[in-house]
């Protein structure tokens, strides 16, 4: 931390703040220069130099400005783990060299719809299957979910095609029951500072991914990521899914750097989710493939079989065969950036035969 | 809603709107132009209309757009209610003629402090008494609160001075400890959209204040009013408290226009928190101030007694001084827009001795 | 200038990094902690310390980052000249302890139509006449202003009523045309960061008023102001008109804390202008009221005798009779915050007949 | 356009609304439902509809809302024109299948340094050379290019070369100069609103490329295209390089949805500018990547001899090596979405032995 001084602050406005930084149990280093005092301020215990002496000395007399300097996230930087967290979800691996696709309808509507469209996103490439049972909706008057027959409805699908599954929990109350059937723990968007939620997941110690808040900085997801690994659990995967700008024509604005930004300051898998992202099924192709281009470890994709009958989110979500053509290109561009995709193996031939994006229709 | 249809939509595709929209059980008006269709849907259970058949209709061929023309929210809505709603705290009305001042430390942090700030807050005019006791922080290395310790301070502090409580609940587990010690329950801006906790804190029963959430839109502040309003309790209040713009000179840019925009839109009474709407001291006595002129029905502000050795949101805390200074200026302009502050009797002479804002100092 | 130096970086990048300050002439001063060195970077060039040095050192090799602790901007700052700066418009004076306003229509649309705004708007109180007569338009098919025939509009209102005039001038190659008739100039937001233009209208020597940009910081906005200072014309004013952010239901979102914000970190006069603030003319008078107990030095307005027949901004336009109603407000305000408003002599008659915001219709 | 009542409005306001519509030469479709009327009014002459009629309407007494359903951009749609328009730049032809590279120092700064560039940029694959002679800077303390003198360099660079000219023009007044040495006219981001000079970069009928403004809307920015093509102009490009939001950790949030967005709605090229839309070197490969993978015309990507150096943009260029290494991904990745990049023969081979972006130092 370090505390810069006014222009003209006193010899007694410098000697202030120099002694409570040092009642606070930290060393100051004063060096005066013909303009202006800078006093550094370094010490072993950063949570307390940035919760507790940062916000006292920014307010005292003089000071003109007070700047961190050492990053308020720990666990989850690269500093502190230089290594890349490979998450393993039951035997797939998400992190590593392999780019993993998740796929399945927005929300559970029944068995039937969720089965089929298990088997075929499966056989499209995906490894794991999204649907939701608790759904946040803005709209009290809006279809809020299966709830626990969608888990189960979930679990049955999973038996049936050996797809590993990921589904949301909205609230501490029902973790351990959401943990009962899914493999993954997804934290929402609008959750991401529901620190409780944040604390109940980590307990749990199950591979979860947390979705990064409409509104929310690069800084601020990372430090709601710390909230579950400091409970012990490192098996934490973060999810990109839009931000909210003055751009009205997507839903969101998918923000694309933020996937290198993630791979430089942290060692946690970063997922696209172009569906959220977007929300028009027309530019989730485009915006999958500009993802895997820009480095993310894997996707996150709505599929419904008839997307204009979905009970939620229909207006985003591909249908069967556009995700079946989506695959070979996904592969492709996984290959120019040192990834692989598992299981797309014709995937030039398929690759050849598909339409160009500007003529899909659904 | 009305369905525009595109330039040259083919008979075919304006036939299947019309029998999707008769499918789901409401009428369509069509209107063809020279060069385009318009098909007008009305009907009585609008939930449903937004809820199913708009997403349907708008991915269907040969759509070009769908607009909505009824509003999503319905119980907040001035259509719903033309009068202001007037919550009554145990005798304090909010919403009415008087404009109501509540004040008091971010976190409660012993109970001399809060007791001693209580009354200085009281005579300054100040009718409610807040203060954290479980606390949102950004970081899980930061004070979190004393929880029920500090929830039994309230209460203390309360039995002393007569004010009432507001103080913030984070979680659904927690609503039954929080309503049994204080008179307003807080939903703060990071829980805006956890629509459980909504649905807890409206089945309480108790008087609840509920802040705009970071980037959310007025039409989203409102649907989220209408999950608590549905639960049957009408005793809602909202908060602006600054939204997420790309200025970082202050914490948030505080959305004064919203003031007004709720009075328009909606019977709920709006409460303005410049503390959190700025993040520094010294904009807070303008803000509070621009607040009133603009129309709100209160105002929420962070008073600490010594606000460097804050154990959080020190840099934004008026001390008992500043405060005590604005207290006048608040009654001046809220008789300029018909509005009364009980109890700042000696407002004019106070006002006359005050220093201009530009000479504060704390 | 702080270069933080990355934990572990070696003893030949801090080194290097110290040669290349040496080399361009500044004086680095090297602490090294236990975990990280620091080198503090002062000199009596600030400009070439932050255009030339501050981007090569950020790039240089084991460089956390460089902090910059001298503001960009100079002449604009309370630290160059602490009084306030005081325009004087041919003796109405912007930035003292009287409250300019500002009003008229958005376009001179006929001088019939001007001449009895400037009458109606003077006799309740404004100063100055504003109109467009070269109007940016978003889209090349709207009505782009009267041009030359429009300012000599203006002048003839002007030899009428005795009010100032402001107008807007667009582009490098007007400003002298604009400078005949006009007393103020104005730049729009359009036109914040187009540098030569703001040189022109420096070089002019008029008074000049300067629009924030949709999506300026602060700091932009005052670093345009120093474009006109440096050319030595220090007759500047700044006009808050709202920012561009995520909500759609106001035009832009008004920053009123802006207003005091710019009264702490510069010296010149701030105006506010509601109707480009809101959108919406209901908007206008309690934004106006809020602009006003905020602290700006003035207002400006758009005021038309018949908003529904503008040829541009009539949804935000007020008429004749609320701008009248709207001035005994502000006049009152502006007591409470140590203004007043010249000529609303009768203030607080015509403030108890006024009607109530909330029913205002025009 | 569609005008909505509000319910109750009555069969007077209703008849007003009617009457008024009429008066301005459109023909209106009543139809009055259960619970309120509706008036659809089309024409032949959407310019007027929407720059006059509208704006009346909206704010007649009883209309709930306007609709729009007609596009404000007409030229530059989709709707005028299916086909794509390919900019045909003295023979490198641009929105074509071939995806072209645009690449060069951010600011002429002497002639070895921008014809050894030039030289390392064709080599690799670059087909149009960039370079700043006119430099907006938003300090008036900055480096702003070298003018004339640089415009000569650029000129030398071409005859050396044979690479195409690109460089920006800042005001009406130099467009004659630069159009004649430039091969393409850029308009800056700041100036996508400055209409006067839109219009100048018109009527010289050179090739353009239009960036899109910070805070500017897709909408708004193919209304400034518009300008240009109103001219008779049709060579005309956009570029997407970023956009404001409140991240700050990149420069400008760079917007990738909005490429398959501009190649739905509009049939002009679309360039993407990584260098800009990131702010920093290590983030433009993986978005440049990610902007060919979402479907982008072209790149233009600032490079440098020696980025430390630089007398602009340092940070955010790449040096020769970088560049050099991230062509043959380009090409890869141009191929999956059907695209090819000219000269990239050995693509492969290069291919294979690039360094992992991770591991990329500069």
């Amino acid at each position: 931390m370090i505390i810069v001084m006014k222009y003209g602050a006193s010899q007694e406005q410098i000697d202030h703040v120099v002694e409570r930084v040092k009642e606070h149990g930290f060393t100051p280093h004063l060096s005066e220069g013909e303009q202006r005092a800078i006093i550094g301020v370094v010490g072993s215990d950063p949570d307390r130099l940035y919760n507790q002496l940062m916000g006292h000395v920014e307010t005292l007399g003089g000071v003109e400005q007070v700047v961190p300097i050492t990053k308020k996230y720990k666990l989850s930087s690269r500093e502190f783990q230089a290594a890349n967290t490979v998450v393993d979800v039951d035997g797939v691996k998400i992190g590593g060299e392999e780019l993993v696709v998740m796929a399945g309808p927005c929300s559970v509507e029944s068995e039937e719809m969720l089965i089929s469209t298990a088997k075929a996103v499966k056989a499209a490439g995906a490894k794991i299957l999204r649907g939701g049972a608790f759904k946040p909706r803005t709209s009290p008057y809006q279809f809020r979910g299966l709830g626990k027959e969608g888990l189960e409805m979930l679990a049955r699908a999973r038996a049936e095609t050996g797809l590993k599954v990921i589904t949301e929990v909205m609230t501490p109350g029902d973790v351990d029951l959401v943990a009962q059937y899914s493999d993954i723990l997804q934290i929402g968007a609008r959750n991401m500072q529901n620190y409780l939620l944040l604390e109940e997941v980590g307990k749990a110690g199950k591979p979860c991914l947390l979705k990064r808040g409409l509104s929310a900085t690069i800084e601020e997801w990372l430090l709601s990521a710390e909230y579950i690994l400091a409970t012990g659990n490192r098996q934490v995967m973060l999810c990109e899914r839009g931000i909210r700008t003055f751009e009205t024509y997507t839903r969101n604005t998918m923000d694309i750097s933020a996937i290198p930004v993630i791979k430089k300051l942290s060692h946690l898998p970063i997922i696209a989710d172009p569906s959220h992202g977007t929300g028009k099924w027309y530019l989730v192709p485009p915006l999958a493939l500009a993802s895997v281009a820009a480095g993310a470890d894997g996707l996150i994709i709505e599929v419904h079989p008839d997307p204009d009958k979905a009970l939620s989110d229909g207006p985003q979500s591909l249908n069967w065969e556009n995700f079946a053509r989506l695959m070979p290109q996904v592969s492709w561009i996984a290959a120019a950036v040192g990834r692989s995709v598992d299981d797309v193996h014709d995937q030039f031939e398929r690759y050849m035969e598909r339409a160009p994006i500007a003529s899909l229709t659904r």
